[in-house]
This record gives structure tokens, C-alpha cells and sequence, in this order.
């Protein structure tokens, strides 16, 4: 080492707050955006974007492209019971390994970049670390999770919380649980053998786009994700009494949809009336009889409420029913709430966090910390793991749709920022 | 006559305030009652009421039965190419008809009074006036519409606006009007010949139940119907963003369905906003994409306005309009408005309107002027005839349910309202 190297190295290090001699490894942007354009081609729908929904044969070839990229990385690559690939870099000091990753499957009209920069983008890592001849004390493993947009089928049979029963539901591939399973190399009639115990990883890190619009429009550089929401969903009765349009005069009515009405502004009004990032959503809705010269009888629409704080959920649900009692004194009508859909909040690892924005720091690059609005296998991994997330900007926050797009300086950022964490969770 | 006899008709004549001399005609209720419940056989429910949908075996079978009716009541019965059915009391004075009638198609898990009331109070006036032996100086015709409750096609056939096109919708029965009026006997390829000219027939009374409870809330006996309200129906579509309900902040939000809700109550602040007995309805409803996690990006919902007075209409909608382009504005959708239905408001005769009144003061009922928010064959027949129409209570104003009820004295009443209505017509 001449002198000249020397001292680039120590203002490196400076700069960087490590302490390392050599030069950090860097990941290859080019390279990850490359193989991002490559896997697209796997489901690409003639009008752009892509249908890779799990299970399909769009999906088993997305796999067979990312599992030679696996083993480019150097990786020893098993599939589990569950049909989540795990890509190992062995290392034998007795240290829980590290786990990073995300999933390659779609929607049906998604995009190319919702899990695909998390799995890509980790196994950049795992490349760049190979190819740089850095030595970790921990094993790392990348993981790309089987059937995340059908509802976190691979990470939740890797939990053992994937129920029997769902194994017959049919997935959006037209395949039943159980079938896709076995298509994709799973093995739905030994689910318990892809079950992971507590502690058995040192950490979960999952790199994602935002599918939301907060750091595109702030222009910040990642995404320090808090947690990820919990998840209620009910489905709401309106009951009133269905009349002839003609002949019922205006004050002698009981309109379950003007009563409906009132609730989709109610909630509105609810979850905005407190400070917070909570949301609320009344996203579906029928009217019965359904025709323009009857009265609605009935009227059944959802309600969805988010946060990261599952009691400012129970909060907002205790005032948005008594805003629909009032509603229904009023005019005539009768409100049920049945809960349909309940997931915790499922908050990430406070240190992981920290070394999350600490290694974006390093990088010289703007963070902020923020809820992630939508469901990811990490939720799951939380309960098992110290788990965190980065997220880099969506483009108008646009996500599950072909318009989905992240710039490559946001996608090669977010990879750094990956392999800086693991390099920073390593060194702990 | 003897002198008892004499002073009863001089004492009736005086009660009545008529110039005749024999006790004046009264009809059989306990006949037309026994009619009704005769005729609620064809298409009885299990459940109660009654199904004869138009064009349907129990519709053909009801109709037999009928024409068994008129023929008791020595009329001369012809269908015609609409395939109404026409029973005549044939007279030589050269003056137009009176024409009275009604309909007995009825909906799907309909009642047994719509229709069935004036078509049988009809029939039970010709019975009446053959028993007695009354002659009058017009000739009585009495009509069944055909297919009232499918789109009023047996009155539109006569009045020559039945177009074409028409002929291929399918019906309620399952078959399209065109095989629906030859099952029934009347000639799709002859509509022509079922034309009925202006000033062809000298009055058209149709005696209904009133489909609303105003006659029944405020102890009623008759309605007279000042005319059939005006029918404007619109395609309301409202375009917002569709966007990840978990990852969209509440101020981000182009929500179609919180716009289209402030619509409805929009719509009902407007129509109550001014005073009358206009209604507006939203009455059909739907989200897109429609799911509990998607914020939805469209919704399409219907819009109707009922009033006897074509301008108050378009007044209530440039309202309901201008209430539209706020809430667009102050939510970042915009609205459109597609008008599919439009019925011109069809007011009855005032003469005739007054001829029932009299008639039905004179029997001693009481009486109040009333719009019909519900179409009928009149509103077209008042095209080409000085029509009136006689409505009694609907008992807590059910109608197009099997609950649909009108007391049996009432059904009486309105008969004998009919058959003075008649008699006064003929007399002037």
C-alpha cells in the first residue's frame, strides 16, 4: 500500500465512521439494474409492467433466473417445504446467520420493481461480498419468499402460521395453495419442516421500494421503516328499508345508502380528526336492490383502518361506531360491524433501525423514518427475528401497477445501504 | 213505483246531488273482492303474493281468466296487436268511448292490488252498469294493458312509441317482448294496427291502488291524481385515483368514493332544500376497483328525480350539479352525468280531475289531490284522451311486495268512485 492509497483509505474510514482499512465494497448499480430489466422479462405484459403471479409458469422461470444468480453469488441454494429459495453463504463460527431478501412474484398488472429490488438488490450483496473477498462472522443467507402478494404464503409457512385449510384456497394462478406449492418445488404435506425457531437468525433485513409517495415527494435519498402497519378490516351492514323511489316521500324514508353515505364521510373525518399517519379506507360498497327507482334497503361496504399502533386502531374503531350509532338514530337505520381481517402491528428492531440510518448516513444519503402502509414478509419474520426494512422512493408513489418505477441511483443506494447494514450487523 | 220507493230515490238523488230519479248504480264489493282473491291465484307465491310476470304462464292464465269477466259482463272482447285486451260495450250514439282500465301483469314477487284493483274495479263497473240496465249516451270500453310493469309496452304499442328496437329486449319472463306479445296473442309485425288516434276515445279513467302511504297515513278514502310525476334518470360517474390504501397518506388521496358519498348526501340536501313533493334517489352503487385495501379510483352510481313539473327538475339538477362541481374541486375528481331516462311529466285532466273529486264527495268519501310518483298506462294515455286517475290507500304504503295490502272497503269505494266518475263523464 503506497502512500497515496494509504491516506484515501483512512479518509474513507474517517468518513465512514468504520474501522476498516480497506477500501468498503460497493455493489455493482449497473449490474443490479441490469438483472432487474432481466427478470422482467418473465411475465411481461404487452402493455408494460408484469403478471408474475405466484405459482404460474411466468413465476417458476423468474425463480430458475434468480436461482442462477444464486449460485453466481456463490450461494449453496435449498428450497424449503414453503417454496421460499434460501441462497447460504456458509460459515462455520457458531453465529446465527444474517437473512436478507425479498420476493420476485407479482400481482396480476404489477411492476417491475415491488419485491424485486429486495431480492435482486440482496443478492448484489451477497455478490459483491463474494467478489470483494469479505469475510463476515456470520453466515448470510438471502431468501426470496414464495407467494408474498397472495398474502406472505412462503414467509408464514417459514413462521408455521399458514393453516391447513388454506392450503385448498385457489391463488390468483388459478392454482390451488397446495398445488403451487408443489410447483414450485415446496412441499405443502411437510409445511413443519420449513418452520424457522426463534433465534435462529441474528437479524432480518429487507430491502423494498416504498409503494407509497412520502420520500419521492420529500426527496429523500431511504426509508427507515418503523414497522409495519396492523391490518383491520371489518365488513359494514347498513340495514334501512328499501322503498319505491316514486312514492316515498323524502321524510318518510329509511335510505341505507344515505346512511352509508354518512359513515364513508364519518370515517374520513375520524381518522383525519387525530394527528398521526393512520388511514382509513371504505373501499367497497353495494347497494341492494341495486336500482335506480328503489330506495336501498341495505347497504354492505368495508372498512379498513391502519397504524402502527394497534390500540390508535382500537381508538378510531371505538369513535367511527359511535359516529355510525348517531348516523343510524338518525335516520332510521341499523349499523353491524363484523371483523373480517385482523394483523398486529408488527414494529421492526429498534438497533436494526439504528444501523440502518447510521449506514445510510455513512453513505452519505438522507433518511427518514416512516410506517411501511403495506403488508411484507418481514411483518412475519419480526416475530423471530430482529427485523428492519429500507425503503427507497416509488416515483409518485405509484405500486402494483405497470407505471411502479424506481430510479437506479435509488436502487443501487438502497442495495448499499443493505450491504453497509449487514457489514455494520456483522461488526456488532 | 210506490211512494215509499219514491221518496228513497228522491232522497238518494238529493244526497247524491244528481238528476236522476232511480237509485243510481252501486257496485258489488263483496263480487270484486272475491275477483281479487280469484285472479291472486295465477302466480301465487309460496311466501305470498304473487309473480305474473308479464309474458309468463300465470300472465296468459291471469289474462283468461279475465277475459272470462268481461265476457260475464256482456262485453265484446278483442286483443289487440299490443296485445291489450279490449272488452267493449258497443253503443250507436256516434260518441268517442269512455275507456277504463288498469293492468294485471305484476314484478317478480310482486302484490295483488297494483293493477289488479283497476282492472277488475273496471270490469266490475260494466258489470254493474249491464245489471242494472243503465244505457249511456258514450260507449265503455275497458282495456288490460299488457306488460305494464316490464316498461308500459301495451300503452306505448297504442300510442305508437314502441320502437322497433324494442322488440329483442328480453323481459322479466325470459322472453323478448316480440315473443312475449305473440305468446299472449297480440302481432309483433302489426304494431300499427294497435295505434289508437288522438281524440279516439272521449275520457281514460284508471282507478290504482297509490303505491305510497299518504292516503293511508292521513285517513284518506280517495286520491285524486293530479298527474304522473316526470322521470329523469342519470349515470353518475365519479373519477378519482385509485391507490394503495395502506401506503396513501389521508391528504393524498383522490378518494371517488368519499366524493360520490358527499354526492348522495348532496342529492338529499338539494331535493329537501326546497319546498314540494319532488324526490331524488341514488339508488344503484359501485367502487372500483372495489377492494377493502384499494382506494377506489371510480365509482358509478345512479341518479333519479321525480316531479310533476318538468321545470323544477331541471332546477333541481343544475343544483345537484353545481353541488357536484364543488365537491369535484374540493376532492380532485370530477363528475359526469349521463342522462339515461327521461319522462316527461304527464298531468292529468282538470276536468276530470274535478268529475272525480264530485263523484267522490257525492258517495261521501274524502278526498286530496296527490301526484302518482309511480309511471302507469295513464301517463300515456294522457297523450291522446282527457285522462284522470283514482287512487285508494296502500296500507303503510307497501307496493311491489307480497305485503302489499289495500282494505277490501276501499277497493269498494274506489269502484264505486270509478262507476260515478263514469256516469258524470257520460252525462255532461
Amino acid at each position: 500500500m503506497d502512500r497515496r492509497t494509504f491516506t484515501h483509505a483512512l479518509v474513507a474510514t474517517a468518513l465512514l465512521g468504520r474501522r476498516r482499512l480497506a477500501a468498503p465494497p460497493r455493489v455493482n448499480g449497473a449490474r443490479l439494474n441490469a438483472h432487474l430489466a432481466e427478470l422482467s422479462a418473465f411475465g411481461r405484459n404487452p402493455q408494460g409492467g408484469v403478471s408474475r403471479v405466484a405459482y404460474s409458469d411466468a413465476d417458476r422461470q423468474g425463480r430458475e433466473y434468480v436461482t442462477g444468480l444464486l449460485r453466481a453469488a456463490r450461494l449453496d441454494v435449498r428450497v424449503d417445504a414453503g417454496a421460499n429459495i434460501f441462497g447460504r453463504r456458509p460459515r462455520d463460527t457458531g453465529l446465527a446467520p444474517i437473512l436478507i431478501g425479498s420476493h420476485i412474484d407479482s400481482v396480476p398488472e404489477g411492476g417491475n420493481y415491488d419485491g424485486d429490488v429486495g431480492s435482486l438488490g440482496a443478492i448484489e450483496v451477497a455478490q459483491t461480498l463474494a467478489e470483494s473477498g469479505t469475510t463476515l462472522r456470520h453466515p448470510l443467507e438471502v431468501v426470496i419468499w414464495s407467494n408474498e402478494e397472495g398474502g406472505l404464503y412462503g414467509s408464514r409457512a417459514a413462521l408455521g402460521t399458514l393453516e391447513p385449510r388454506e392450503l385448498d384456497l385457489v391463488s390468483n394462478s388459478g392454482k390451488t395453495i397446495r398445488e403451487g406449492l408443489r410447483f414450485l418445488g415446496g412441499n405443502p404435506d411437510a409445511l413443519a419442516s420449513a418452520r424457522i425457531a426463534k433465534g435462529a437468525y441474528a437479524a432480518y433485513v429487507e430491502l423494498h421500494i416504498e409503494q407509497g409517495g412520502t420520500l419521492d415527494r420529500e426527496k429523500v435519498d431511504v426509508g427507515v421503516v418503523e414497522g409495519i402497519v396492523g391490518i383491520n378490516q371489518w365488513e359494514v351492514t347498513v340495514d334501512g328499508f328499501a322503498n319505491h323511489a316514486g312514492t316515498t316521500p323524502m321524510d318518510q324514508r329509511k335510505d341505507a345508502l344515505l346512511a352509508a353515505a354518512r359513515f364513508v364521510e364519518a370515517v374520513n373525518r375520524v381518522v383525519r380528526g387525530v394527528p398521526g399517519r393512520q388511514v382509513g379506507t371504505v373501499g367497497r360498497i353495494q347497494a341492494f336492490p341495486g336500482a335506480p327507482n328503489v330506495i336501498p334497503g341495505r347497504v354492505v361496504c368495508s372498512l379498513e383502518l391502519r397504524d402502527l399502533d394497534a390500540a390508535k386502531i382500537r381508538a378510531l374503531y371505538a369513535r367511527i361506531h359511535d359516529a355510525a350509532d348517531a348516523i343510524a338514530k338518525d335516520s332510521g337505520t341499523t349499523f353491524t360491524f363484523r371483523p373480517t381481517v385482523e394483523n398486529v402491528p408488527a414494529p421492526t428492531d429498534p438497533r436494526v433501525r439504528a444501523v440502518i440510518a447510521d449506514a445510510a448516513r455513512s453513505l452519505g444519503l438522507s433518511t427518514k423514518s416512516l410506517p411501511s402502509g403495506a403488508g411484507h414478509d418481514a411483518q412475519d419474520v419480526a416475530r423471530i427475528a430482529p427485523t428492519g426494512m429500507i425503503f427507497i422512493p416509488s416515483v409518485g408513489g405509484i405500486s402494483h401497477a405497470p407505471k411502479e418505477f424506481s430510479r437506479p441511483k435509488d436502487v443501487e443506494n438502497g442495495a448499499n445501504v443493505l450491504l453497509e447494514t449487514v457489514l455494520r450487523l456483522d461488526a456488532r
